[in-house]
């Protein structure tokens, strides 16, 4: 075959896997949003079936005989273009997955599903020790993995971390959260000590589900999200799933209690969708139809939720709305009073629960933590205790149970070491963005008061949601913000923000 | 490998069928439900490649050298035991699905898809001669392939029958539906000429949809649907659908003026889940785990919509139920009134809003008409013509235009001919099978006047469910109520439920 040939075979190979792997994303979406209870091992099976197949197409030898040719070629030779993304990438996952042995593989995938239901059970009986032996295990694994796929002189951490974050290095996060933190420590400070205190008790009377529904709807068409080509479900924990290149399916949560919730969790969650409808169809399944990193996924999903959802501007655009949804409980708040009560900083234990500025302090306590358990310098023996300890030191508060400490979260008990600090580097890349797109925009602010969102949309389509997985983040970043990644622009937004709610000096 | 052990690879071969084959139920189900129109291409392109998928395993040639040596092994020689069953059907669809060539396979694939948009259009148009060349293709490749699959001396349409119905005879079918015409036409004539007339202005009135939909759940339930193991949704062509051993879907569809259409159409529909839940879960994907006959299915849904729920008893037992459902508009509705207005006859043109007396009617003008097209004794020029004058005759009404005559149903658009006799085998085998289980329980009704569903339930498990495919339509009917199908009991039912309705001597 001559290389047109040989690329069109090789594309033509991962639309059809493309179309496996979204049946199995819509088997997942299905199960979290209605399958009958009853269905679940039938669901199991079906859907490590389809991942079987998925694999077994990814590592097919017909790639690497494709791959072999392709690299020679011209047209190829622009890592950047279309077509040589195409073939550097694929070839890149190809060589990662072929390193990893099937029994690993094999280990991984059950200790995953084990680790899951051990954890689950260890933290409703808030019992550490019933998930050390698991998560040891896991450890092992995962260093196995780190080891297998990691480049020249690369740790096992840095190469699991750059399975979400291609190119990320971790002395430079190093740096930049270390900055991030003792500077947000300071601010954190400051509020605390601030006289001026926000009462948001509004936000907890009763609040319908079905006016709250109706209401996250508003929410995310307003900003861009297309319901022609996406829906936007319930489920009891938020995601954003893609089915295929028009079908991106967001799921939020309601609390009749808590109204926070779903307007947050809807404008997050549709933030990731405005991504994902934002990437190049015609390359779906393949490199430049592809997300570029976690972080650059979460960096879209924070700047609608707070770089635009939580700002002065957005609730003066809907205040009156808001107002007349909600008539019962809202019919007399002020926008000053909005903006207040979504921006309230009270440092607590739970990561998901917390507000913007503390939130990445309890990344940063598990990107040190997870480190040090991969390299050894720290037994599961002695992690309750460190926990509690970093707990102390930076959030101020000490965790009085595993449940609500270790065991917070689902992550290592899944395997997912290296994934924590994509959180913050997308709050990281959100506010960069957000600050190269203001100057560009002439002021976004301006444009949120009135309800035009699409300039910014389009902003983020042109300077990175076309460029699928073409780019690294760090690349992406510096194309379009003219500068590499820093911690400054995320610290101005956040003391900006509260110096307005806090008043702050 | 020993029989065993081929039969095990047998085995394991068809569970990982029914995995990918339930993922396009799935991907249909999704697309029936709530998938954004914008995924229709993707989704289509998924669902065929996963329909390409099943077709390359149900052909694969390890099967027919299993089978082969399966054939010879004693513990399969008993045709109704589930392993004999197993290799005696698998065997037959194998052989059916290889006579069949590659290139008529995929006009037959390709004409479906056109042809139902043709007709979609030529009905909105109101214009036949629109549809008339899709039809002729279509004929001439149904003809093709019930050629290639027919058994010595048969036609090429009976072929096509057994494709829905294996083992229906068409010259057994021409006499029962000749006897049951002559009867209903009989029937029908007694009650449009009786005094007494039936008032049912009260269903048109506003049912709230929200109502309807508790409703609906209510009734499904009360019935014996398992919700831990199936789901109830809304669509707008209600239908049932198995996504796994443990999965049954079922769609129903909500009228605000026509009450009816949601409660007869959940009963329907919960039939046929009923009939899905109740097969053997263990042999999901194989013989005895799968329905015997679209016939079969039909019996149980039609047994469950009208035998049971448009009984007297059935009302009686519901009637404080339903007023208390919908207080603003059956707050004084009696039992007889409930029961009279659910059962009234009126000769119409439209199958799908038939009655239960007329519904067969529509059934035997198709049957007659498909099998002359299929024959070649009548032209496609000819059929507008021809279906008038035979609604004319056996109905009592000409259809004024296309739309509401040759053009109403979607089946032969879509390459479904011998489809249609099973609606009406259905019906007849409902009120046998009914007729049967009266006997044995010692009389339905009053089970069903106090609400007790389950051992008429529990009966049609015994004798229907826990046989999966292991018998045909005729043997299950045969075994299950000791004689062969014959049109008597249907029409003892209906004369007995109209004298009542419409006082009948």
């Amino acid at each position: 075959m001559n290389n047109e040939q040989t690329f069109q075979s090789l594309r033509d190979h991962l639309r059809q896997t493309s179309l496996i792997e979204a049946t199995a994303a819509l088997a997942e979406w299905d199960e979290r949003t209605g399958m009958p209870r009853g269905a679940a091992d039938f669901r199991a099976e079906q859907v490590a079936h389809l991942r079987g197949l998925v694999h077994s197409r990814n590592t097919a030898p017909c790639l690497s005989e494709w791959l072999d040719q392709l690299v020679q070629w011209d047209e190829a030779s622009d890592p950047h273009s279309d077509i040589g993304a195409t073939v550097r990438l694929v070839r890149k996952d190809f060589e990662k997955q072929t390193k990893l042995p099937q029994r690993l593989v094999e280990a991984v995938a059950s200790a995953t599903v084990r680790g899951q239901g051990v954890w689950d059970a260890a933290r409703k009986a808030d019992d550490y020790s019933l998930f050390q032996p698991a998560l040891d295990e896991m450890i092992g694994l995962q260093r196995e993995v780190g080891q297998a796929i990691a480049e020249d002189g690369q740790s096992a951490y840095e190469a699991l971390l750059n399975e979400y974050e291609p190119g990320a290095r971790v002395a430079y996060l190093v740096d930049v959260f270390a900055s991030l933190r003792s500077e947000l420590v300071e601010l954190i400070g400051e509020i605390q000590t601030s006289p001026r205190q926000v009462d948001d008790r509004l936000l907890k009377l009763a609040y319908p589900i079905d006016a709250q529904r109706k209401w996250s709807h508003v929410l995310a068409e307003a900003i861009g999200f297309d319901f022609q080509r996406g829906r936007l479900d319930e489920t009891s924990h938020p995601f954003c799933t893609t089915l295929g290149p028009s079908d991106c399916r967001i799921l939020t949560r309601y609390e009749s209690n808590w109204l926070p919730t779903s307007i947050f969790g809807t404008l997050h969650e549709a933030g990731h969708g405005l991504y994902e409808q934002g990437l190049p169809a015609d390359w779906y399944g393949l490199p430049p139809g592809a997300y570029a990193s976690l972080g650059i996924h979460e960096s879209q999903s924070r700047l609608w939720e707070n770089l635009v959802g939580r700002s002065h501007a957005f609730w003066q655009h809907f205040a009156p709305q808001i107002r007349d949804t909600f008539p019962g409980q809202l019919a007399d708040v002020s926008v000053d009073q909005l903006h207040a009560m979504f921006n309230r900083v009270e440092p607590s234990l739970i990561r998901v629960e917390a507000d913007e500025a503390t939130y990445n302090l309890h990344i940063i306590v598990r990107f040190e933590l997870e480190q040090a358990l991969m390299s050894g310098d720290l037994s599961t023996d002695d992690l309750p205790v460190a926990w509690a300890d970093r707990y102390e030191q930076v959030i101020g508060i000490r965790p009085p149970s595993a449940a609500d400490g270790v065991l917070q979260d689902v992550h290592w008990s899944a395997g997912l070491f290296g994934y924590f600090p994509t959180y913050t580097l997308g709050n990281l890349v959100s506010a960069q963005l957000f600050e190269a797109a203001d100057e560009s925009l002439g002021g976004v602010d301006q444009l949120t008061a009135k309800g035009e969102f699409e300039p910014l949309l389009t902003w983020l389509r042109t300077n990175i949601h076309a460029h699928g997985r073409k780019y690294s983040a760090d690349e992406l970043v510096q194309r379009a913000t003219g500068k590499p990644l820093s911690a400054r622009p995320l610290i101005k937004s956040l003391r900006d923000r509260y110096a307005r709610v806090y008043d702050l000096s």
